[in-house]
C-alpha cells in the first residue's frame, strides 16, 4: 500500500500571520487549493494568491462574531474522510464535500492572555474552539491529513512541502499528529489550569513543553531528562553540558543561597546536595575561603554558589579546587576568563528567576506534590525557653544555623559558629547518630566547639542531644520544640547555662 | 445581572448508556427539549421520552461511518451563542438556530481501548472529535450553557437538576466547565501519550486523575497532596491516614523489599527514608528480631516491611515497638488482631503493582525525570578484582549489602553480616566519612565486624576506604569500579588478604 500522499488542498485557519506568507506561497507553487476564512482569508488574497473562502464549501455564513465559522461537515467530512474506505469517497461525491489533506491552525492565544492579566471576559473569548476541533480531526486522520497546530512548526512543514513536491510520508503525517496531541492537550490544561484556580478540583496536571535529554540520569545507566527553561534561570558562560546530578546540586545550592540573598557576602560549597561548607564574611573571597575551611575534602568535585559578585581575586583561590560548577549573580569579567581555564567547569550567571511555589515527586504509583518549604525562621519567631539568653552574636549564628539546617537532609543537626558551619549531621535515621557526626567531623577538621552553636531540623525526643552538645563545647541552640520531653532538654540547659530558642517551625526534608 | 439560568433543552450523545436513565427522566419531568443522535437517540426513545434528533435540526446526515455527526454550525451556534448579547441571539433567530443549555456527552472510551492491546487502527477510531468539540463548546460559554463531560459526574448534576427545578449558578456551571476541562485535557493527554511512544516528542506530560489532600506535607506548614492509586497498591486494614512523611517512607520500603521479594523471609526497618535494620533469616520472626537489632534506637517510629507473611509470634515481637507503618504481602488473621492493639498504627497489605518505570522531582524551574534504577547487581555481573576470591557467604553477604546500597541515600557506605545489616553510612558529602559513620554506628550496637562485607555506591576514588575497612575487620568489598585510581585500592586488598569485586555499575541515589 502506497502511503505517500500529495498535498492537494489546504485550509488554513491562523491567529497570528506570522511566519505563514512563505508556506502560503509554497502551497500555491505546488497548485494547491486553498480553504480558508476571516483574517486569513485576507492575508492569502493580499498577497495576491487566490483562496477559496470556507463559506463558498459550507454555504454557511460565519456566526456570533466568529465564534462558528469552520464548524460545518463539509470541513470536517473533507478531513476526516478515509480514502482508502469506499463508503467514505462515495459520500464526499455524494454531499459535494471537497477533500482536504493539509490543515494549518494557529490557535487563540489562551496563555498569554491569561499571562498579560486580561479579564475573565477577554481569557474566555480566547478560548480556541473551531481551531482545536480542526486540529484533532487532522490528526486522528493522519493516514490521509497532514496536521500543522502551531506557528512554532511552520519551518519543518515548509521543508518537506519543498523536499518532495508537496508528498508526505506517513511516518511524516504520524509525527505532525503527535505534536498536535501536544498542542491540543497543552492548551487545555493551561485552561484547566485557568479554571481550577478557583475549583480546586483535586487532580494534577503537568505539560512541560521545553525539554531536553541529558547525558544519562543519576547513573550512566538510566535515561535522564530536564523539562524546564534553563536558559531563563542562568547565563551559562562556560563549560561541559550539566548532568542529572549537577542539576539536583544546582538546585540545591540555589534554595540554600536564596536564603541568604540580602546577607553580606555568603559563599556555599554543596556535594550530594547538602553542603559541606558555607560562611558569611566582610568579602566574597574571605566567604569562600572560609566556606573552603569547614570541609576541604568534600569540596573537591563540589558546587560552589556565592551570592555576590564573584572577583579576580576570589577566582584565583577557586582555582585551586577541582570543582564541577561554580554559581553567582555576577562574575567579574577578569574572574570569568580565570574560571574558564578548566575545560570543563561550568560557569553560571544566576538570573532572579521565580521558582515553583510547589514540588513535585514520584511516589509509589503516583506523584506527592507539596507547598515548597518557604519558611525562614526570623529573629520575631524565637520563643525563649532558657533562663539565659543568647548573646547577640549567638543569636546571628543561631539563624544562620537554622537557614543551612533547613536547606539539608533530615535528620539534620547543624553545627556553626562566627557565622561558618563547623560541620553537619545529615541524612540520619537517628538524631543522636547526626548530632554525633557532626561533632566528630567538625573535630576532625580542628573546629573549636567552644561557643559554637546547634540547629534541629526536628525537635529533640529526649535530652540526650543537649548533653552530648554541651559536653562538645556548644553554648547556644535553636530548634523547632513540640516534644512531650521538652523540659527535660530546657531543664539541662538551664543546669548547663546553654540557652536554647524555640522556633516554632519543623523542617523536615528529605 | 441574573445569572441563574434554567435548562430547557438538552444535547445528549454518550458513548455508554450506562447511568443515562435517571439523567433523561429528570430532564423530560422537567420539560426540557432532548436533542440526540445515533444511538443515544435510540436509547432515549426506548425509554418512551420523545427526543428530537440532531439532523432535523441541522437537515444534515450523518456522514462517514458516524465520524461527522455533531459538527455543523447550527449545533455549536446553539451552544456557543451568548444570551446577554444581541446580536447573537438576532442570529439564532434569523438562522433559525435552536439555543442548547445542558450538553451530556461520554467519550468513546481511548484509554481503555489502550488499555486492551486493541489494534492501532481500532485506538484511532477511538479518538472522539464531535464529542471534545461539543464539550469544550458549551464549557466555553459556561455563562449559559451546563457541560457534563462524563458519565462520572451524573450523580452531580442529576442532584443538581433535582434540588432546583432544573436552575443552575453561574457557580455550578463554571465548576462543571472546569471538570470538562479536567476531561479534555486528559483525554488528549493520553492521545499524545499513545503518539508518543513512537514519536519521542521532548516534552512532559502528566495527568494524574486520582488525588488526595494530605494531614500536611513534609512539615505542617506545608499543603501536602497525593496523586496516585493508593488503594490499589495497598488494602489497609487499620491505622490513621498516611501522612506525607510516610508515604515517602512507605515508597523507599517498597522499592528496597522489590530486592527481596524471592528472598527467604527478610524483613526491613526504615527511618527518614534509609533502612536502618534488615535481615534475612529461616523465620519471619527471626529476620524481624535481627532487623531490629541493627538500630534498634532508630528503629522507634520506624516503617516495617516484610517480604513474607507477618505470623501472630512476629506480630507479638512487633508489639513491643512504637512503629508507624507495617507492611507486608499477607498478615495472619491473629497477627492482624494483635496488630490493631495500637490505635494508630497503619497495617497494609502490599499488593503486586506494577509501579511506574521512571520517576520525577521538581528541579529548578521544572522537572527531572529519569527511568528507574531497575538494575539489581547479581553474581554474573561481578568481576573478581583481587588475588583471593570472596567465600561462598561472603558472596551472598556481597550480593544482599550492595542490594541495601542501592536504596540508601548517596554517599553511602553499608555494611553486613550473615546476611544483616551491620549498619550503614548515608547520605554523606565524603566517602570516608559515611563509611566511619557505619563502623562507628556498628560498633555502637556492638557488632563484631570481623569477616563482614561492605558495599559502596560508588567508586572509591583513593585506597582510604580499604584501608579503613580492613583495620575494622571487613574481609570483602562490592564496589562499581571505575576510579583511575581503582588499582591502589586492588593492591591494598591484595596485600592484606581482602576480597574486592567489581560489578560496573554505580547506584547514587539522593
Amino acid at each position: 500500500m502506497n502511503t505517500t500522499k500529495t498535498v492537494q488542498s489546504a485550509l488554513i485557519s491562523v491567529f497570528s500571520k506570522e511566519g505563514l506568507e512563505p508556506i502560503v506561497k509554497q502551497l500555491d507553487a505546488l497548485g494547491v487549493t486553498i480553504y480558508s476564512t476571516g483574517g486569513t482569508e485576507t492575508f492569502i488574497r493580499d498577497l495576491g494568491i487566490s483562496v477559496v473562502p470556507v463559506e463558498n464549501v459550507t454555504s454557511y455564513p460565519s456566526i456570533l462574531g466568529g465564534r462558528v465559522k469552520t464548524l460545518h461537515p463539509k470541513v470536517f467530512g473533507g478531513i476526516l474522510n478515509r480514502q482508502d474506505n469506499p463508503s467514505d469517497v462515495a459520500e464526499l461525491a455524494q454531499y459535494e464535500i471537497p477533500q482536504i489533506d493539509l490543515v494549518i491552525v494557529d490557535l487563540y492565544p489562551f496563555e498569554k492572555t491569561v499571562a498579560s492579566g486580561a479579564s475573565e471576559q477577554d481569557i474566555i473569548e480566547k478560548i480556541d474552539i473551531g481551531g482545536i476541533s480542526l486540529i484533532r480531526a487532522a490528526a486522528k486522520n493522519f493516514r490521509d491529513v497532514l496536521c500543522v497546530a502551531s506557528m512554532e512548526d511552520y519551518a519543518e512543514v515548509l521543508e518537506v512541502l519543498q523536499s518532495n513536491d508537496g508528498a508526505t510520508s506517513l511516518d511524516q503525517r504520524k509525527r505532525f499528529a503527535a505534536k498536535a496531541f501536544n498542542v491540543s492537550s497543552h492548551y487545555d490544561t493551561a485552561i484547566f489550569n485557568y479554571f481550577n484556580q478557583t475549583e480546586q478540583l483535586p487532580v494534577h496536571k503537568v505539560s512541560e513543553q521545553k525539554g531536553q535529554e541529558l547525558r544519562y540520569g543519576e547513573n550512566p545507566h538510566q535515561k535522564g531528562y530536564f523539562y524546564g527553561d534553563l536558559e531563563a534561570m542562568f547565563d551559562k558562560l562556560h563549560g561541559k553540558e550539566l548532568s542529572y546530578n549537577n542539576l539536583l546540586d544546582v538546585d540545591a545550592a540555589v534554595n540554600l543561597m536564596s536564603e541568604f540573598k540580602n546577607d553580606a557576602p555568603t559563599f556555599a560549597i554543596l556535594k550530594h546536595n547538602n553542603a559541606c561548607g558555607i560562611a558569611t564574611r566582610a568579602t566574597i573571597k574571605e566567604a569562600y575561603l572560609d566556606a573552603l575551611a569547614c570541609d576541604p575534602t568534600s569540596a573537591f568535585g563540589g558546587i560552589l554558589i556565592a551570592n555576590n559578585t564573584i572577583d579576580k581575586e576570589t577566582a584565583e583561590e577557586i582555582n585551586n579546587l577541582f570543582c564541577e560548577v561554580v554559581i553567582a549573580p555576577i562574575f567579574e569579567e577578569d574572574a570569568i576568563e580565570i574560571l574558564k581555564e578548566k575545560k570543563n567547569r561550568i560557569i553560571l550567571v544566576q538570573n532572579d528567576v521565580q521558582l515553583p511555589e510547589s514540588t513535585i515527586r514520584t511516589c509509589l504509583n503516583g506523584v506527592l506534590v507539596q507547598d515548597k518549604d518557604s519558611k525562614t525562621d526570623v529573629i520575631e519567631d524565637l520563643t525563649y525557653m532558657t533562663n539565659n539568653n543568647p548573646s547577640e552574636s549567638e543569636l546571628e549564628d543561631l539563624l544562620f544555623a537554622a537557614k543551612i539546617c533547613k536547606h539539608t537532609k533530615s535528620n539534620t543537626i547543624v553545627l556553626a559558629k562566627n557565622k561558618q558551619l563547623c560541620a553537619s549531621g545529615t541524612g540520619q535515621t537517628s538524631r543522636v547518630d547526626a548530632l554525633r557526626q557532626a561533632i566528630e567531623k567538625a573535630t576532625s577538621f580542628e573546629f573549636d566547639l567552644q561557643g559554637a552553636v546547634m540547629a534541629s531540623d526536628a525537635f529533640f525526643p529526649f535530652p540526650d542531644c543537649v548533653e552530648i552538645a554541651d559536653n562538645a563545647g556548644i553554648t547556644s541552640v535553636i530548634q523547632p520544640g513540640g516534644s512531650i520531653k521538652d523540659q527535660l532538654s530546657i531543664d539541662y540547659c538551664n543546669e548547663h547555662n546553654i540557652s536554647m530558642v524555640f522556633t516554632g517551625t519543623r523542617h523536615f526534608k528529605h
